[in-house]
């Protein structure tokens, strides 16, 4: 019995009157006598009740918001509203003091900037328990997604020396004495002498090493972590964050939509599954933020509503000049209120034009495609129409863009001709070009940047807050 | 009956004498008349039988070793041997092709080193289809085991501004342009200008932040990228490679032996049981290349005995002092045969000692504890005995060390003292040291290098050969 038992399970348990042990962090001890315990397991606290008249005084002193104990008791049905079962306890030990004049998480409702400042601790309180525990559910629904599938999971390299698609946007990795960087006689950096011989830097995207694996395995996909060293601080960016990026052979673009729509609602319904208490804590809680703001401004549906309403709709597709059109004959378009007017065909569509045509005209995702060729990469399929490639975005409600993806080009004259007007080096990519040389067939596949769609199913507003310790512009604190 | 059917589940149909279309990359063509065809699905081809005297002879010239066509035509039972069904193509298409005058994987046995310059192309031979199918199937067991007992999958971040543990082997990650790195008026390197307005490098480890998330989740695991700058050429060492690392709230060591105990018997017979013909094939190849060394080097047992050997016993469990005595004891330290000869307590072990408790003194897999503090980490939690810490490592057959994991120390005083005696630097650790402070408890964990494990599973010899593209010094390709 003195197996520690997890509190998800104890408050799942149908079995009382028996001896348990649980260890966990006090929330909040009540009156010398009531124990708000949790573990981590479940958002959800268990009550520890304490005989206070037969315990000793030093001991109860110790029980302090954030302390580590671990109790001993009997497992009895609750009286108390909100819990089924609560521990009678008959032996507390500590295990962790809380110092509560120090211990920066008090019982009271913190900001999340405060939070964000002790990413270390924020895990412990029930919105990031929440949070983190959905996170782990979206992650652990991707795989399983993906294996029911058959397909391989490839992890792509994290450093490499192609800088093909985020030109300027890279961070260098170097072994180099930063203060003594070795020149040749002609006064260049001298990278022969840096560890892997050449410039490198983070990827941006595991996509090219990622078709290389589908022209054998036909159906693979990368979940890593890429890399944007933008200096952009907004609440949709970070330099440091994961991307999911399928890519199968002999699929077109419509078998790509139906991917990335079937993936989608597949991790959804997996965390609506096994989450169903953080989010609807998340939900609450997202209610009362947005008691905050002014009635017009408020969403229409809960964070509950909004995902079963995902799940619950075929994703409306369009080509990129339907929702052209739509957008100029708009009524936000008409009166002015875009802050960018829609005046043509070829521009890209920026984040108040995509949450409008979800939110506000089709009310459902909505999945773009056929975008001009100009404003996308070198690397998507080609239209007969000259204008456009075979790209696809996938936009949801208050996020816009979370899906990105397109049929490839594998005709190796197209793709050469695309690259050199684009400036694309070819050389560099000499291995990505020998898949069309060599047995290249259709294929297609897309990403999924996994904290924006952390943030829609967890309702947060700050990708910052879905990430454990966020990396962004003079922070790499933790 | 257009729609795609995957070879592997072809291969198992019970029925027959069906309309089919599969799509794969052509491995042989004999006789103008057999298509052996292979799709990554499974290790094992289709064979495709050509109509070829109503083919067109255009057509028959391009199904060339490496092409990539579609095939429709029907299923019927295989009178060849090695195989039970076979297509009878009514409608060949020819997808990509393949000049077989320049294609560089020809129909014969290639060197992995050969292989390894054409990591891009290597996806489509057997041993690295089986390698990494065996890859991917390892990878989602580790998320599964840990899925079913309530972990939380964490992702530490990559770029860290600490550097406590990889002190001088670490890659500096910049956005500075390094031909013109900004100084201060005292001509050092002014940090405050580079991306995250301090030095930054690549993770060496996420074990830390991932005890952070475990002092309130409790159960917690990281599996992603963590890099050396260390500059060894060698089979076992990789610049960049993945790491799993669990973290355990209130596990003590013999908790932590047995999580690993079980995790690696987990996911070894999940590879077992998924990859049958994968690991059939690649026990098949080392017996072929172990023919080629003398008789007294090549392994008792097959790859597929050491890995049901590794199942069926109870790792052997002894203290570092323990292994010390049988070392010194041994024959072969007697009779001088070991390169590093074991004379007292207080060194590392290397590898031909593991090697020898593992393959010649306990055949068995054995997990070593409480070693020396002076050769292992600060975080490892000091015993009474005042000279080791309660470390625990597991060596394997063939690989040496694939676990090193311990118990924390939770007590700040003896933490610091630690840090201080090992000139770890406190200040950068504040977070570190304040889970320390607020509700610390006892708890475990360990780091497995991924791909130590992929290379005992697949039997392969060189740790470049069992991630898609490696990055040692000198080699950033793909």
């Amino acid at each position: 019995m003195s197996q520690r038992v997890k509190i998800k399970a104890l408050l799942q348990s149908q079995q009382t009157e028996i001896d348990v042990t649980v260890k966990g962090w006090v929330r909040t001890f009540r009156n010398n006598q009531f124990i708000a315990l949790n573990d981590g397991s479940t958002n959800n606290n268990i009550q520890v009740v304490v005989d206070f008249e037969n315990t000793d005084a030093a001991l109860l002193k110790r029980i302090t918001t954030g302390a580590a104990i671990s109790v001993t008791g009997k497992l009895v049905a609750s009286l108390g509203k909100g819990q089924t079962v609560e521990i009678k306890a008959t032996e507390i030990e500590i295990l962790g003091d809380s110092d509560p004049e120090k211990y920066p998480l008090q019982p009271k409702k913190h900001s999340l900037e405060f939070l964000r400042e002790i990413a270390h601790l924020r895990f412990r309180t029930n919105t990031f328990g929440a949070i983190f525990r959905v996170r782990n559910s979206l992650a652990f629904a991707v795989h399983q997604f993906f294996q029911e599938r058959g397909f391989v999971y490839l992890h792509t390299p994290v450093i490499t020396a192609s800088d093909a698609e985020g030109a300027g946007e890279t961070f260098h990795v170097t072994n180099f004495d930063l203060d003594n960087i070795p020149k040749t006689d002609t006064g260049e950096i001298d990278f022969k002498q840096d560890f892997f011989g050449r410039p490198t830097n983070l990827t941006v995207s595991g996509q090219l090493e990622g078709e290389l694996g589908a022209m054998a395995l036909s159906d693979v996909y990368t979940f890593g972590p890429t890399f944007r060293a933008e200096n952009s601080n907004t609440t949709r960016h970070l330099a440091e964050f994961w991307m999911i990026e399928p890519e199968v052979a002999f699929n077109d673009l419509a078998d790509n939509m139906d991917l990335a729509e079937d993936m989608l609602k597949y991790v959804i319904r997996y965390a609506l599954d096994k989450n169903a208490d953080d989010i609807e804590f998340l939900t609450q809680r997202l209610q009362e933020e947005e008691k905050q703001k002014p009635q017009n401004e408020r969403s229409e549906m809960t964070l509950l509503e909004k995902l079963q309403f995902c799940l619950n709709n075929d994703f409306e597709r369009l080509t990129y000049t339907e929702a052209i059109d739509i957008l100029k004959e708009s009524t936000p378009n008409k009166k002015k209120k875009f802050q960018y007017p829609v005046e043509g065909w070829g521009t890209d569509l920026q984040s108040e034009h995509e949450r409008y045509l979800v939110e506000k005209h089709f009310k459902k995702p909505v999945i773009l495609t056929d975008y001009p060729k100009e404003i996308k990469a070198f690397y998507m399929r080609q239209n007969d129409d000259g204008k456009t490639v075979g790209a696809m975005d996938i936009l949801f409600p208050g996020i816009g863009e979370i899906i990105g993806g397109s049929q490839r080009e594998e005709r190796l004259d197209k793709l050469e001709q695309r690259m050199d007007e684009m400036g694309i080096p070819k050389d560099e990519l000499w291995w990505y070009l020998d898949t069309r040389r060599f047995g290249g067939c259709p294929h297609s596949g897309f990403g999924l940047g996994f904290e924006r769609l952390v943030l829609f199913v967890t309702g947060m507003g700050n990708i910052r807050d879905v990430i454990p310790f966020p990396r962004f512009p003079k922070n790499a604190e933790f």
